[in-house]
């Protein structure tokens, strides 16, 4: 893509509102723009980063053997009246009435649709187990909205709902996410660490959250030392037990807030590390709490009808934009890891005008390919060139001058690291090109 | 895709409530469910040909140089009071009130917050033309939803805003979404043909709407017979001058309900067409309408404020879904366009648990590629699995049996035509493979 058409409008100034940094970077770079209090416009680099999150997510999640589909914003009130809820709830729900004076809201999330669609659909044992997600809009109407889109009001978000005959099967269900969450973030290019959470009247040990660290996170965490140098599963047959690799991850001591416990931290000695986190998924094991409820039964293999163990499992798929950029990105901006970036090189043209720069660098453009190449051909000065590239962190940079060009060579940087080497164009064509 | 695993609720009724032949197919082969009055889940098959067709749509708008975005579903009403629409609008527009009891809505379409966006965002004519879209789930309060996607409240629509200095860069960005629409449809494999259309207070030529021609459509066209043989541009430079092409195509007559004219229609005699049709969609210049109410200038090359001129370019992609079915099935059920077809390929299995037919399959399975197929690898009679995967209606079926694998073969079907033939295994990979 050309920057000349290229539709960034990036900022100067930093926005008096954003308190934190990835909001400040998130406006200062033309990811987004505020619409309305918690509710945001995603320009077009901040949704190409959005759509790469989202595809991992979906790409891990479909690996896991869960499946995909889409369930509406909009949902009908009745639902909720029938699992409790809906009087339950109080005001972060978005309460609507339509033309016709039937109550909706706008889904905060799904747990009783899905359960609706489930007990619509589903008749036998044999159906089960059964894992479905979507990843669609949510809003919650926060009395504070803030910090950009870590804590919106309308936000997206991937949640999956697993069905199972049994606790044993839905333990199975519920490692199988356990693992996707480890290989997502992984992927995402972030360490995330699984904390114990409150599991609420269900009782049991089936809820996790998942911490990005980043100093800049909302909450304090304190973990075992070897779990932030754990590696991540790979080649995963998520068919077979995966409960080693559970055990694996929650055997070691972690925890946030209320879950804290002084006598473990203090049995860890050196090995106790504190840092701070950012809540970018949670699992959860429902148990019976909406299929009774609302009635979700199979014939079981004698015959009989069994009512289904649920699970939840949701990933905020906006906040990891932010979260992303709370854990990297220096004084000159933002750094992508190279999964999400929304190009993968940064093409600058240190003299747009001259003809035999124009021609490198649009030599350089075509076999890098426009898809993957952000490439300033503005008539703009160098410094401020270089410093929307840094904004908008882009994992490589190839500046190209007359100067360089008279040498045969171009510049090649790397963002994360910052350094620079001159190279052929050649050379910075294998290395980018691969 | 293995079947046994597969969410995929068909029907065996046909659902009473469901008047058309788009809405039924949809139900009974497992694509949808309804959650409310106009608003669906998109089950895992629906949900798959929606993200489809969603992709040609993307694909073609990019290629015509529009930029994605995205917009939040709930707008802030100020934003409408400001254009004058919020009181016009009617009872279609959902309207909401939240806990600090601002008023909201839940967009029926964005030209408000487009234009917001862009006067926030653009300041010099140097940054035009400019065209933003972003396909996004829109809610109209129809009164009386029905026709299941067709006309639902909860829709999924791609819609583009372009910006432009005067009337000739306008009539251009109009003239590029009118061959993108062109290459969209044909690409969907649907027979579409653009309708002038109504233009309203603005007037002038520029407005027309791309009708799906099929049986069961819901309005009644006429056109040149030529225009349904005219063959949809290739490698279009969409810098170039395209006035040629759209000549072409508005140059022979075409024209539903208000727009008809008896004298043009007389005088072509044979050549007349009269057909029925779907709109998909509508390409519409809406001038200085907005840009004017809401303050949408940019400094022009002289140095003086210019109101920037606008043009507003619609596709119903979830109508789309039940469009093709409209166009494209039988009596048995759904035939998919090779394009957006959820799988490519069924695999039958005649006789699950019968070792040499499980490991042909399983052969094929892996070959085909496990996302382009759908394994019907369930313990099921033949009779079901030929009606249901007719009724799900993938291009090509391979049919795999005891007694043909004895004579070296297994049976090949193209939905479309219905046509078999037995063929070697090896052959029909290569058929199928390519």
């Amino acid at each position: 893509m050309r920057l000349s058409r290229y539709f960034l409008p990036t900022l100067k100034e930093t926005p008096a509102e954003a308190q934190i940094v990835s909001h400040r970077l998130m406006l200062r770079a033309g990811l987004m723009r505020q619409h309305a209090a918690g509710i945001y416009t995603w320009l077009p680099l901040g949704f190409a980063v959005l759509k790469r999150i989202e595809q991992i997510v979906r790409e891990e999640q479909n690996r896991a053997g869960a499946q995909e589909l889409l369930m509406s914003t909009i949902q009908s009130a009745d639902l909720w009246r029938e699992s409790g809820r809906y009087d339950d709830y109080g005001k972060e729900m978005l309460r609507i009435r339509d033309r016709h004076e039937r109550d909706l809201l706008y889904g905060p999330t799904n747990e009783e649709v899905i359960t609706d669609v489930f007990r619509g659909c589903v008749r036998s044992y044999k159906d089960l187990p059964l894992n479905l997600y979507h990843i669609q809009w949510k809003f919650r109407d926060e009395v504070r909205p803030r910090f950009g889109v870590m804590r919106g009001r309308e936000f997206l978000m991937k949640d999956a709902y697993s069905f199972d005959l049994d606790l044993d099967s839905a333990r199975h269900s519920y490692n199988q996410m356990f693992v996707a969450y480890l290989r997502t973030f992984a992927r995402l290019g972030l360490k995330a660490i699984p904390l114990r959470a409150e599991t609420g009247p269900i009782g049991g040990d089936l809820s996790h959250e998942f911490i990005v660290l980043a100093d800049t996170g909302e909450s304090e965490v304190e973990c075992h030392g070897a779990l932030l140098e754990k590696a991540v599963p790979e080649g995963v047959d998520y068919d077979g037990d995966l409960q080693p690799v559970v055990d694996a991850w929650t055997g070691l001591y972690a925890a946030a807030d209320e879950m804290r416990d002084a006598a473990a931290a203090d049995a860890l000695g050196d090995t106790l590390v504190r840092a701070r986190g950012i809540e970018v998924g949670h699992i959860f094991h429902l148990g019976k709490k909406y299929s009774e409820a609302m009635g979700a039964t199979v014939t079981g293999p004698d015959g009989e009808p069994v009512t289904v163990t649920m699970g939840c499992y949701g990933i905020g798929v906006s906040r990891l934009v932010g979260a992303i950029i709370e854990a990297s990105h220096d004084e000159h901006g933002i750094i992508w890891p190279a999964s999400v970036a929304p190009f993968h090189v940064g093409l600058i043209n240190l003299k747009t005008g001259d003809a035999a720069t124009d021609a490198a660098c649009a030599t350089l453009y075509e076999r890098l390919g426009p898809d993957r190449v952000l490439y300033d051909d503005r008539d703009e000065r160098a410094g401020a060139k270089f410093a929307d590239m840094d904004l908008i962190g882009l994992p490589w940079q190839v500046i190209v001058g007359p100067k360089g060009l008279a040498k045969g060579v171009v510049e090649l940087k790397d963002r994360a690291s910052g350094a620079r080497e001159e190279v052929s164009t050649e050379s910075a064509l294998a290395r980018l090109v691969g």
